[in-house]
């Protein structure tokens, strides 16, 4: 039982943050990932499958590699954000249950049957996915998660080692520049999106 | 550009939040559900699609209902949980991308794909419903998020109205019962899953 966190830290999480497209010139290092992944490695998935697969791609060359796989609109963000992730999912990610989920046999409900495997897949490594988003801002990095990209020439290009793997989403991170950011979209009351049973 | 936040606050949200499988007789009120929405709203969605439909169930006449249609081991859950909520997504959500998203025609991305909008409103629902369970922690409350239930009978029995609203997962919430949690399952090294280029 907590008691909430203040409202800086609500403002900085969520009612305060934004999707970044620049980013100062300021850099992230290895630690900082390291950080993140130690956070948001902690937020539950089912059976704690745990199927994200993430590749940071830091250097100029691997941005600029990844660049040439997104939509015209997102290639600046790459060439600015000091860091994009390619959150990845792997598709047998029952293969390290075993280890992973030592309580009971969860590999056995998933080893015949792949399509349960890639919608688990895809809906647990989404939460991860939404983790680092939240876990960077906590950490007081910006980001930018986008899916306007060629999914299937990023697999090709980057996940080329690892035929089980499928990318999802990318995400870029940095120090956001307040000049890039877009006019907030509308947020709907409660009672247009909700019910209460 | 922001601090990160405390220790503390790190804690709350990733570190020490556990999964609760029980609850303590505590209840969580209606304005809460308004917090929590309120919070989770501002999380993004690709092009604001903000696709996630919720319906709370707090009376125990609904969470009896609900609980109908979950695996035997989370039958007791719903009925410790002063509310579970199905997370759901519509998959017609861009018939709201005119006011939603004004600053472009979004609708017409993807009004002849229904492959596309499954997939996005799966992606973009999961992405609030972890923003959920992390606005949930952020508020002081614990929740246990669960995917073992019957879809299709959720469905048919909650969302009979909405008949392009599919349930996603569900999740619990409350003031959670310590001598209720699991040992915590590994956690593996940054090394495991990730690589930086």
């Amino acid at each position: 039982m907590s008691t909430p966190l203040s409202d800086a830290a609500l403002d900085q999480l969520f009612r305060e943050a934004r999707t970044y497209n620049g980013y100062l010139d300021r850099p992230v290092n290895e630690e900082q990932l390291h950080q993140l992944w130690d956070l948001l490695k902690m937020g539950p998935t089912s059976a704690n499958q745990l199927p994200a697969r993430i590749i940071w791609c830091t250097s100029p060359e691997a941005r600029e590699r990844l660049a040439a796989h997104v939509s015209a609109s997102n290639k600046p963000k790459l060439h600015s954000a000091p860091v994009c992730a390619i959150v990845a999912m792997d598709i047998d990610f029952h293969e390290q249950l075993p280890w992973l989920f030592p309580h009971a046999d969860a590999k056995s409900w998933f080893a015949n049957d792949e399509e349960l495997r890639k919608l688990s897949a895809l809906r647990n490594s989404t939460l991860q996915g939404a983790y680092l988003i939240l876990a960077a801002r906590a950490l007081g990095l910006d980001c930018g998660p986008m899916s306007g990209f060629d999914n299937e020439a990023v697999d090709k290009d980057f996940l080329a080692d690892h035929p089980r793997w499928k990318s999802n989403f990318l995400c870029t991170i940095g120090y956001g520049d307040r000049s890039s950011i877009f006019q907030r979209s509308p947020r709907p009351d409660f009672d247009t999106f909700n019910s209460i049973l």
